[in-house]
């Protein structure tokens, strides 16, 4: 009976409390500070090596950025809906907060150091970008999951990314220093499965509550361009220090740059009048950063740079415009930020442009073979994975909410009562009305 | 005359312009650079002497980090009330921005170089976090105090903690990193002190404006999530540089994750059909960054700084659900924010673990018992020094705003006229008519 | 005909694709990362040698401060209109985009090494500030031209600024760390001078639009915090690793601090009852910021700051109460933000005080004579340069919008349909009867 599986109370709580629990015995047994005398005898790490030479301290900057981008950054910009931005930001906290503790568990528990997990700033980054690969694909599904199902597939998707992510950068030695394969990529074709899995098709002719209002849009560039200013430490956190870092920065800065031209300069040409469309410049503009993630520490110069950003700034605007709303109709999936044009898209033309990079020798020891491979494997593990997951997801006990209540905090939130506001949507049909009933 | 009582017209002015005159001319007389050539007779100050080893602007990025908690997160966190946001951002920015003068100057009069306070990076720090105990005070008295006896409760509060910092962190050589005790704990027992004196029966039950609409509640997110981001910043800035900052914000990171799940949790399970509380959102959340501040840079494990913070989101939850309305009905402590359940008993839970931690030998000179003559001094100041400051700011000519008028911007600022939009919107079809014609 | 030329479909996307494609020719034959190899024979910049000494990414955590300040703290500072959020954020950003690709390439042809660009931290830096010329004087046109005019602003000014900067500081060696005259003093004049141009007397009597609301104001708040927090790393992002950076960190600390209780006492003051006004709040504390930028690096002293501070606060709130309303009526000036009293006035209170400071011998190797022949130099550019771009600005084949559509997102952007809202207010007449009460 939907009435009995969308209330929360008992279900949620349980859920939360026992993975937490489960965490924290995990901890207890597995996870210990890394006090730098333990790197000695780490050959497999030259990284983290080089990292502590100078202070345990040195990333912190850039953990601080990559971890305004996971909570400020994907929160706000889910915003725009104009009665789930709660949820957005919310939800987003939450799967997050438990998201980087699983995903420091499970990234490390295949290099542990005498039986223990021990935690850096840079193990911190790596936690924070695996739940990425989670709040991309919570876009995908945005409205029309209960937090119930949004918890289980955090705990199944970051395991399934942490597998895949072992296997192409552990041990294929594939390239992806800004991840555009294994968390954008990855994060939206699992989405996208899961999302497929839930097909509704009561949601075909769209839903009111699925629009924004004027605040909501400003709500969500708060997110939008947090994700913008940022993005160059996302995709250089992790780079070697020095030069490789430093064109990490440098190549996401241009992408990024000429990648919003592109996507405001898209936009006006696909609308009527040549009207810009707030969803192209929350999203396409950052398609960019997507997409320069794999060569960002390659030798690619600035100009190879913009032309990845601009590539992907078009791509993602025409994908807005014309593809979404083909995925809806015929594919029968629903896709609410169009994590396909921002994550999706631009996370394969990383990945390919990886690939030609490679090629062209833009850095040592890095294969297109292996490239591509490492591609391939993102994207069929997010695949099956996403539907498996999917599929889990659907078991009606976990509270789905029905078609009528999508899209609307009020079903797992106490929202404010707005008299006045709550009287005209009762004369109007609508809000108060899928209120009461839930 | 509460008409002319409330015109803040000459008397705010006058105050303002008067302290920071004060403030100028005490700074001309004993505030330089801190030029790093003073520290070879240093004795005591050794913290200080390591940070400056590198280079004077080591500590620049977590200065900036603390700033943000300070300007947006404590002033966007108290947003949530309907009417009351400019107030919220506006009046945060002018006491944090008085405070932190006042708090440098009074901090380091006890330590001066040749009769001169040496300005540093982190005495810039520290003098932003004396500013937290009076945004936290303000928290409980949001919306029923004017400007003018706000200013006074941060000349007040800020000299009266420095003295109870001084005589815990210097005198008795307690260890309170992340500041649980002298800033959490104090700043919000001062708070309520004042909340008590400034009882106001007419607000028995409620006020129209005591509530928060949508959009309200997302302003505040902004500064919850801010604060949830750089609180390892807060409980770590000061540390020791290396391992035990490391451990700082290790502890701090995993304390607030695992009490974003217990918040979570317990949220569900108190409201009926376990529904989510924003109220429970926008701090509970945070109570696991102040509980773990005192033992922050102890060695107490990530599992032990997660169990803080389980405990602390739980507690403050709890607080919310049933403490807060009892505090008001039978003590007469209108605590608008909540900062009892926030700062009040996270904060002694802090001392506790950090009594408890010590008696562990967590931390190589730490005694229990000077642990506890830090938190008992801490309640003990901040219970006067608050009964003493409610007292003068109770005087009627400060003008305190009516209880009809409470929650309520426009007392104290020009607010924006939004009649006419109504009026505008009806006579002319308004804005969808300027778009069809364009 | 008007309904022609502000549809943007067609010119919009190509001019913008034009100069993004122009511009990536450019990066291809001139931009190359810095990798630090070069520096040996670079004797004109001692500079960045000073700063790659230590690493590449030493500046990185003040170029993200500054770049919060650009694309944050200007973006929203402008969104406190009711209906030119999209526009001010949004164009903000595109502007920005592209003005930092500009910027980047002008700063540097002047001084190439084997005839490259070589891309560091540090001129990023540099071509984020050549964009807040631009900003600035977007502020004076806001809700008055379309993004075609500004694209083509971004690229004249830009050019302009340029040429400014490099006689300014590298032919005349004049001091002016936190740009007080060449970026605010600048971009202020510029933008006056092309708002005198653009002159619209159909907007003598205000415009329907050119109005806040409750949640715009709060928005706009967002941009005030940022740029007030970060202005510290704005005026010592460049300035000389050690003492003087330390010292640009520490005056703009204290100016910014004293500056916001001058700005909030003056407010109350000018204000009929002593109210605050949001408009003063938003803009004239960071007054202080622009007016110690050129002395921020000089051996001022903090009180010397603080001085500073109090006077720019004090006469920004007065310029925006008495002089902006002069400048419409009497000069032709409308002025949408104000900035002749955030960064005009300050900024040449700036230069004066750096004059001064010069005399008084603050800072080894400034004449006085030199410094007030930048400030000259910044303000002849500025009003020949202003005077120029706006007649190229007025062209009508650009798509100004008609006074009708000015201050409205809806003639350049697809905005939400939200009819219900204005029935219900409509009937219920709400916010304002409680206002009315009050």
């Amino acid at each position: 009976m939907p009435s009995y599986a969308t209330n929360m109370r008992l279900k949620f709580p349980i859920l939360a409390l026992t993975l937490e629990a489960v965490t924290i015995v995990l901890y207890a047994l597995l996870v210990v500070y890394d006090t730098g005398d333990a790197h000695g005898h780490d050959g497999s790490h030259a990284e983290s090596n080089t990292t502590h030479s100078s202070s345990p301290m040195t990333l912190y900057p850039m953990f601080q950025d990559v971890h305004v981008m996971i909570f400020i950054g994907f929160g706000f910009l889910m915003t725009f809906l104009k009665r789930y931005g709660f949820s957005s930001v919310g939800i987003n906290l939450l799967l997050a907060a438990f998201g980087l503790q699983w995903g420091l568990l499970l990234q490390n528990i295949w290099h542990m150091h005498d039986g223990k997990i021990r935690v850096s700033i840079e193990k911190m980054i790596n936690a924070d970008f695996s739940t990425a690969t989670v709040l991309i694909s919570f876009g995908a599904v945005l409205g029309k999951t209960s937090p119930v199902q949004l918890l289980i597939m955090t705990l199944l998707e970051i395991t399934i990314f942490c597998i895949n992510e072992h296997l192409v950068v552990e041990v294929l030695n594939v390239s992806d220093v800004g991840a555009s394969m294994t968390i954008h990529a990855f994060g939206a074709y699992f989405g996208l499965a899961v999302a497929g899995v839930l097909y509704r098709p009561g949601l075909r002719n769209g839903h009111e509550n699925e629009v924004s209002v004027y605040h909501s849009d400003l709500f969500a560039m708060i997110g939008t361009v947090y994700l913008w200013m940022f993005w160059p430490s996302f995709n250089s956190a992790i780079a070697e220090p020095g030069d490789p870092q430093l064109r990490a920065v440098i190549n996401t800065y241009f992408s990024l740059a000429a990648c919003a031209l592109a996507a405001y300069a898209t936009s006006s040409l696909v609308e009527k009048k040549g009207k810009l469309d707030m969803v192209h410049i929350q999203n396409a503009t950052l398609a960019g950063g997507v997409a320069v993630g794999t060569c960002a520490d390659m030798d690619i110069q600035p100009f190879g740079a913009m032309a990845i950003g601009i590539t992907a700034g078009v791509i993602s605007t025409v994908g807005f415009k014309f593809l979404t709303p083909i995925l809806a109709s015929k594919l029968g999936i629903q896709d609410t930020c169009g994590v396909h044009n921002l994550h999706g898209m631009p996370g394969i033309l990383g990945g390919l442009a990886g690939i030609l990079a490679a090629a062209l020798g833009k850095k040592a020891g890095v294969s297109p073979g292996y490239q591509a491979c490492g591609l391939a494997s993102s994207l069929g593990f997010a695949l099956v994975g996403g539907l498996i997951t999917g599929l889990i997801m659907k078991i009606p006990f976990w509270g789905q909410p029905p078609d009528q209540n999508c899209f609307d905090d009020s079903i797992f939130w106490e929202v404010p009562e707005e008299e006045e506001e709550n009287e005209e949507r009762l004369t109007h049909g609508d809000y108060s009305k899928t209120k009461t009933e839930a």
